[in-house]
């Protein structure tokens, strides 16, 4: 299968573009570096030394004999993405070429603007390029689980049957996004299912949960194909954050009381979510939304999970209640749907306290590059109201 | 009462400034011109000659005495558009200033990525600077009924209860947007939102259907304050059209059976509506919407009623159905509620037949000046499917 992997240098996209090659797939990635600037931009960065684009795709050839394809540039840019799609001819595009973070949205307007701009702009660019060039290849998307926020009702699979009045439809399900990124893929949610009933495309939404882990099985065959791991405040999801902090000796940063509770999954889930999409692709017209996590946990679970792992292997671990940086329920309701990705067959990899502490022991190789100073939270999503601490 | 309106040049963006003008409020107006150039790009003019915005505020000040502010300027324009609140620090903005039309968003990949980007940026930008200069003031953003599009259930005004296994909660109503345009508005909708929630802002969407009309009470004053009136494929409303293309013998142009319905309200209550939504501010943090309009009808319907007025006053008229160039349902269900604006005392201006010959004989006045090229549909919304009318 020709696959085309927007995005295709960051924390996901690499070793989504290994697993598509290693299963024998003609892999073509773009990439235009933001995310190893916007890391390292907020003084932090990744704690995997990683290789170059180039390095890593001359290393994956070397060990693998697969060549993967790369262009250098950014989905914003339309006309290069249109000469890409035209020039590739992809029968499964997978996008994850956005601003990913709900923090960097939150830092300023011009972040704001960055994130929607870049996010939403490089969706249309793509929809129009796979209308005019593939129209047949399959959109798979990596959406997020946020887009929902919590709702008092269990949190269907993109679309809710509503009973009003008497009459009946199956339509999108309600969103509450609760940050300016995650509004962005709200925005992209919205246009995809437009270019889907419009232009007849066929789209798979993944609405994610919250992603943690280190390694897959291709980056775990060569130091040179190790993924990039962030843990600083805008770009390191919680989970990934708080076994650095454990390792490193910092209070774990749980935000207000952690009873905060998401949907998560492990990075080799990931790519296994993304492989069966693929596999089974979405009719011509629909757009498709999978949720695409294994297990619900709240924040303060986590952090209790990994100062039990953590203490198990010699570490001292305090958890530490931030006055919450974002405005966000810290009490409420969750029960989000997952099973369409499991009656394709995902065997999810579940948290257990050895996949914590295996977690750990690759940090631990790592330590020395941690910058501390990026990790405590400093950019608050009401300024108007700053936390005490701040003041 | 200080009032910024952006869009103030437009077709309803003019007429509000002359009513808050004219009720003694401190009006500012902020434009770019942007729809003076897209509708002379696409090779049209507003049917009603337009004094450019200079002479028609030096017009405005000789009859009524009263100096309205100008900007010239885009709301893509961060920086500026946050100098003009902390300069003019409103209590109430007013926001039309948008690409406000669907084929337009249809046209390519660049009017797309133009519109949304111009919309939903635009409307960011204001969001922070209210946050940030003036977080009491109040949004009245101009939204549009066809974010809903055709669900198979009542239209309620923004929110619906949800009963879904044995829970409830009151969540966004499902958006079925039917254009890129659209979408872009329902963008806008969700980041309203998600302001008023996070960051506390009061805000007004009024989702508003098809306008039609030519005069206000006070546009009427003056030959020199006489607002735009477009009939062209991309900016001209469908009544606005129909009576246009009466007037100069051109048969009217229904779309496919001309059975999609609509809801529909005259100019005078869309200044009618800003004005009680501004006389009635939205509490903090809510994000109200209104559905803003007082009719609705079938498009065929309003061709039948255009013919037989116009035949009333001597024209004879054709109803031609043209292939349809959207990609739409033209049978469907549709119900849209409508009483909060009843409720804070909206008197709808009906359209009876009167009202259809007071429209035809204003066009009849400047119809020397119509370009009869540009009334036909050329943008399709799927361009794989062309109508054969094209071939």
């Amino acid at each position: 299968m020709r696959v085309l992997i927007l995005g295709g240098d960051g924390y996901l996209g690499w070793p989504t573009a290994l697993r598509f090659s290693a299963r024998g797939h003609e892999v073509t990635v773009v990439d235009n570096f933001a995310r190893r600037r916007w890391v390292t931009g907020a003084g932090s960065d990744s704690l995997t030394p990683i290789a170059d684009l180039d390095a890593r795709i001359s290393a994956w050839e070397e060990i693998s004999g697969d060549r993967i394809r790369s262009f250098v540039g950014g989905v914003e840019d339309g006309e290069l993405l249109d000469g890409i799609v035209a020039e590739t001819r992809p029968e499964v595009v997978i996008h994850y070429g956005q601003q990913p973070s709900a923090p960097y949205s939150m830092i300023s307007r011009e972040t704001a603007v960055e994130t929607q701009q870049a996010n939403v702009v490089g969706n249309l660019n793509l929809l129009f390029a796979m209308r005019d060039h593939v129209p047949d290849a399959h959109l798979v998307k990596l959406g997020t689980m946020g887009e929902y926020g919590q709702p008092n009702i269990d949190i269907e699979e993109g679309y809710i049957e509503i009973e009003h009045k008497g009459r009946k439809d199956s339509l999108p399900f309600p969103k509450l996004p609760g940050s300016l990124y995650h509004c962005s893929k709200v925005h992209d949610s919205t246009n995809i299912h437009f270019a889907c009933r419009t232009w007849g495309l066929r789209a798979t939404d993944l609405n994610q949960g919250v992603v943690y882990g280190i390694e897959t099985e291709e980056t775990a065959r060569d130091e040179r194909l190790v993924t990039r791991f962030d843990y600083d405040e805008l770009f390191g999801t919680v989970l990934n954050r708080f076994c650095l902090q454990a390792v490193v000796g910092h209070p774990l940063t749980v935000y207000g009381a952690g009873h905060q509770t998401r949907g998560f999954l492990n990075i080799r889930d990931t790519l296994n979510c993304v492989e069966l999409a693929a596999a089974n692709p979405a009719e011509r017209g629909d757009f498709r939304v999978f949720n695409q996590f294994t297990e619900q946990f709240s924040v303060l679970e986590l952090a209790e999970k990994v100062k039990h792992a953590a203490e198990h292997l010699g570490y001292t671990v305090e958890i530490n209640h931030l006055e919450n940086p974002r405005v966000e329920k810290e009490e409420h309701y969750y029960n989000a749907i997952h099973t369409k990705l499991l009656d394709l067959g995902l065997e999810p990899t579940l948290l257990g306290e050895e996949l914590v502490e295996s977690l750990l022991h690759v940090i631990e190789r790592f330590k020395s590059r941690a910058i501390e100073t990026a990790i405590d939270p400093r950019t608050r999503w009401n300024p108007a109201k700053s936390p005490a601490a701040q003041a």
